[in-house]
């Protein structure tokens, strides 16, 4: 895998940041969350005026060998028939990027299906969906570099294309699964606080996918090295997220964090190059049991709790207009001197 | 005070909302709150397809005798050059309300100050601020009665041009401390628990702010109905938010809640119509420390906590995308049917 070089974002220009927010025509902190976001969007851009331009989002989808062993309440099928409804406009992730105004790709890259020319889809299929690893490798080294490739000329797109803040999100059936050993090994939390309903078990199910899940773990002979267990139970669209979120970390992009799955494909991009947190922004906190333990090992807390378990991004892509709000806040609004207001001075 | 008539709207049609939510190209509930949203809202407005239309703010300014008696930390001053900088497009409640493209209409119910002709301000102005509620009644019966029926026609105004949704904002130094008497009253909490730091007191502050409160209460000689504590402890903005909420209903109309000033505004109106809580939608739960309690003591959830306490109606209009995120869901998103997606069976 090659090296990502990801600047630590020079923190000299924070405290003119805070200075500036703190002149701004309201009590000192009392706009919460927005300040410490335009805290940290100017501390990425280097910038007093810092904007944001050309939103993206990129979803990628995936099947997952191990979905053959019953760890998800849904049909495989239904990874391509969303990958189609997406490319038609239908689901949940169209509506909010439509309405705030990302450019959205949908991407294949390792769907089970063959999909008819001219779809809209992206076709980056690196093969019908991973192997099964209750009993091998997910995929093989080549397969992965291709994932972490794929990733990294997508964010390319949206950065020549005038993007500096990109969201990531998912599609694939099953997914949950390898993001809970992800996060057990990367974390040391252990795999059963980690297995959750994914996309609608009851507490039998999970009970079920809990163990089919600790097997792997069991049957697993690799080094533990975050790239071999990446590899190992990772899927392609979670390892192609990697890929994507350091590449964008190293274009000094934003980068807009969704949920349990894509949380994961931070923490461990975080594995290769921890820098990339400075430029990672929480956008939901999902109903998926392990994704506050995880934030709370991160030591973050996301902008929005709506109870979402959804996936496919929609989680970052509804926070988005809260990151507007604090750029415009920086930007657009006057300050006490500008605005010939007296200050606050008693206490 | 006229009565005011607030249907009940008719949940026959919610099952038909929930069905229709549940048919859509999604794990059922999965999108959280935004489906809570799209039901009521659907049921607020008795249709399958609602829609929202000219989201308008009313920020009511005005001030208020009781802060001679060190109540807040900040000038009195600020109530009018705030005022000033909002409708010069400065201000949080600017930004905003831009943004999210509100019609902003920024009232001076009882600024003490002479402002200018033609600043831009919409002048309703009662009298120069209250009278101080330590020593005798914040306002008179007529003045009260004034304060609700410009609440009243400025919701007839928006409704006129069209708006279905409105919410209601507040600018005058000192109005933390009559919602915090009014919440001890309508809730029967302790008034210590209600008063908080306003815009800004450290714990000494606070604590005086407490004692002046307790002072006012003692020498209250009322009879404790939720119209004389309205009267004698309010400010004009807030009666002309609780005459504004109660017609906004009575007009069939979403209200968008802000924080703990308007949340009690709306704790009063519901004294008088309790039917007004189906068209609340509660927007932020700020930092002042009565609000969590306030909302728990109504039951309900607040869509945002991102630590405001600015006021302005900020934390509303912040929540504005996420109830259109939920109008479009229910409008825009395909049906499994409709998207050619297998049902999920398992469980």
């Amino acid at each position: 895998m090659r090296n990502f070089v990801i600047q630590k974002p020079d923190t000299a220009i924070t405290p003119l940041l805070q200075a500036k927010i703190d002149s701004l025509a309201k009590p000192k902190g009392s706009l919460g969350l927005l300040e410490q976001l335009a805290l940290q969007i100017g501390t990425i851009q280097q910038s007093l005026t810092p904007q944001l331009s050309h939103p993206c989002h990129i979803l990628l989808a995936a099947d997952h060998g191990i979905a053959e062993s019953g760890v998800s309440p849904s049909p495989k099928a239904i990874t391509w028939q969303q990958a189609l409804n997406f490319v038609n406009g239908g689901g949940g992730i169209n509506i909010f990027t439509r309405q705030h105004g990302f450019q959205l790709m949908v991407v294949d890259v390792g769907v089970d299906y063959d999909f008819e020319e001219n779809t809209g889809l992206i076709d980056r299929k690196i093969s019908k969906g991973t192997a099964n690893f209750l009993h091998q490798a997910a995929m093989s080294h080549t397969q992965m570099e291709q994932a972490i490739n794929i990733g990294i000329s997508l964010v390319d797109q949206c950065h020549q294309a005038g993007c500096n803040i990109v969201s990531l999100g998912e599609l694939g059936i099953a997914n949950t699964s390898p993001s809970s050993i992800w996060m057990s090994y990367l974390t040391g939390i252990d795999l059963k606080q980690c297995v959750g309903a994914g996309s609608g078990w009851a507490s039998e199910g999970t009970l079920r996918k809990y163990q089919v899940l600790k097997q792997a773990v069991e049957n697993y002979q690799g080094d533990g090295s975050a790239e071999d267990i990446m590899r190992y139970f990772g899927g392609y669209e979670m390892v192609a997220a990697v890929g994507a979120m350091l590449r964008a970390a190293e274009l000094g992009m934003i980068i807009l964090i969704d949920g349990f799955i894509m949380t994961n494909c931070l923490l461990m991009a975080s594995q290769f190059q921890e820098n990339i947190m400075d430029y990672a922004i929480f956008g939901h906190q999902g109903e998926e049991t392990g994704h506050k333990l995880l934030l709370d090992h991160i030591g973050v807390n996301a902008l929005l709790q709506l109870h979402f378990r959804l996936g496919e991004g929609t989680g970052a892509v509804c926070a988005f207009p809260l990151v507007d709000s604090a750029v415009r806040m920086i930007n657009e609004m006057k300050t006490f001197q500008g605005a010939d207001i007296s200050p606050i001075t008693k206490c």
